[in-house]
């Protein structure tokens, strides 16, 4: 059994990033400035956005925080999205999701100038992703390509199930993996919730990528010898022990499968860290396409 | 054995679109308006161009034919596409591929604006559809669906093989089963080249989509009594018996499995003639879009 370890790859990348990053410096121009939109206090929200400034700051980007008041009209935000798209300054930006209910995400979303779309949520650059074409991959699903290839995991022509068919991870995920390339040229088969003997599936996959949000779900008789798995369940479960009151727990019973398994990621420390490490190489493709 | 006729129900769909179209000339409003590029002189294309023309003709739709030289120079079939995204008179319009090789054809599609793109090949439709969003769904996988939904063939919780991941079939039929809905909510499973011991997996098929273009490949003991079979294969095979030179064949050896299934459709009379009534029903919902 080893252990995926996204956090080491995740610093790898940004000192990949930063080293780029010294050479656009180096030369005079300027770096790439990631803007990141939050609406509202919500607790776990500003603690991402924190987070995704604070890394831009390691490496060199520039990065600007716009906060706005939870009870913001529709139309003022979507105004400001529209400051965004027309500032020459910003390569690129994220709107944080979720939005409060009164905000319709969808219309948020479309008002993103895909060239600046560094989610990759704007059903443009889904698409392109889909027919191959270069554009911004959504962080998780890219995150998870990029562990795959850095631990040189053969992926062509092996089974892989993805459980859950989220726009966000599932859906993606499943279609890179079964695009052309390595990491790719998977036979993919994604299970959801209608899904009927799910551990049919889940027991005949070389690799298993889970994002279902069920703590603990996968356990080792739903598995083959050998698997490779990827975890991207992240749930808060309720821990009185713990000093946070709250233990974060992936879709996968570690201690179950972890004599059966031959990579897996770990969480926390597996897909989770890699996230803000992809949306840091968006933004500097961002940069590229905006200049 | 049940035969999908799709001659029949494409034949229906028109009808009901007639209908719609002379309600809305009963309103003294304008009828959908389609327009088709064809670039060249190949025999297969202007047959299918001169066919979608009639088919327009035949339930009220307007329809203009675009013919041009097979040297024309990219930049100028590209201001004749900016030509059509501002005619207002245009509700949508397709451009008959292939394309000359010195034409880049990615570069055309992203030209259509994504709202008259009733082949639904712009990243932006292919997003749409994959993130659940209105839009045109492309004419093949969109007839398969129908077809599905007509023959009142429960998909939910079925384990769908999709064979091949094409851009305009395999990829976009397979995120179509996998969504929810019924038909939808299918496992979907998409093999293709890569793919070891792919009979593994048609065996195991509740439904089979076959979209590889290899004639009489799926055979009996390929696939499990009671399946579904869609064959989306339309491969020309040389037959000096046939006035034609050729016969049309199919990916399934329709003798061989014909004794095992539940439903399938025939090559020719299945698929086929779906894709120019979806077609006709985009063109319908484009005239929405742009009204």
């Amino acid at each position: 059994m080893k252990i995926i370890d996204g956090k080491s790859i995740s610093n790898l990348i940004k000192q990949e990033i930063k080293l780029e990053v010294d050479t656009i410096i180096s030369k005079g121009e300027k770096p790439p400035h990631l803007a990141a939109v939050i609406v509202g206090n919500d607790g776990a929200s500003l603690t991402y956005v924190a987070s995704k400034v604070k890394s831009c700051q390691q490496i060199g980007f520039n990065s600007t925080l716009v906060k706005l008041s939870a009870d913001i009209l529709e139309s003022e935000l979507l105004k400001k999205i529209q400051e965004l798209n027309n500032n020459d300054e910003i390569d690129g930006f994220i709107v944080q999701l979720p939005l409060p209910k009164h905000i319709d995400e969808e219309k948020v979303v479309l008002a993103i100038d895909p060239n600046k779309d560094v989610d990759g949520f704007h059903p443009t650059n889904f698409g392109k992703m889909a027919l191959n074409m270069k554009t911004f991959i959504p962080a998780t699903p890219y995150g998870i390509m990029e562990l795959l290839k850095r631990y040189e995991i053969d992926t062509v022509g092996k089974h892989t199930v993805v459980i859950g068919r989220s726009h966000i991870v599932g859906r993606p995920i499943s279609i890179l993996m079964n695009s052309k390339g390595n990491p790719g040229d998977s036979t993919v088969t994604v299970v959801h919730s209608r899904t009927k003997n799910l551990e049919e599936f889940t027991k005949n996959a070389d690799i298993i990528i889970s994002a279902l949000g069920i703590p603990d779900f996968l356990k080792s008789n739903m598995i083959k010898k050998g698997v490779v798995i990827i975890d991207v369940g992240i749930t808060r479960v309720k821990d009185d022990n713990h000093p946070k009151g709250y233990v974060i727990k992936g879709d996968v019973d570690f201690n179950s499968v972890k004599s059966k398994v031959s990579y897996i990621t770990p969480v926390p420390g597996g897909v989770g860290p890699m996230t803000i490490a992809m949306l840091l190489k968006n933004t500097l493709l961002s940069r590229e396409f905006n200049s």
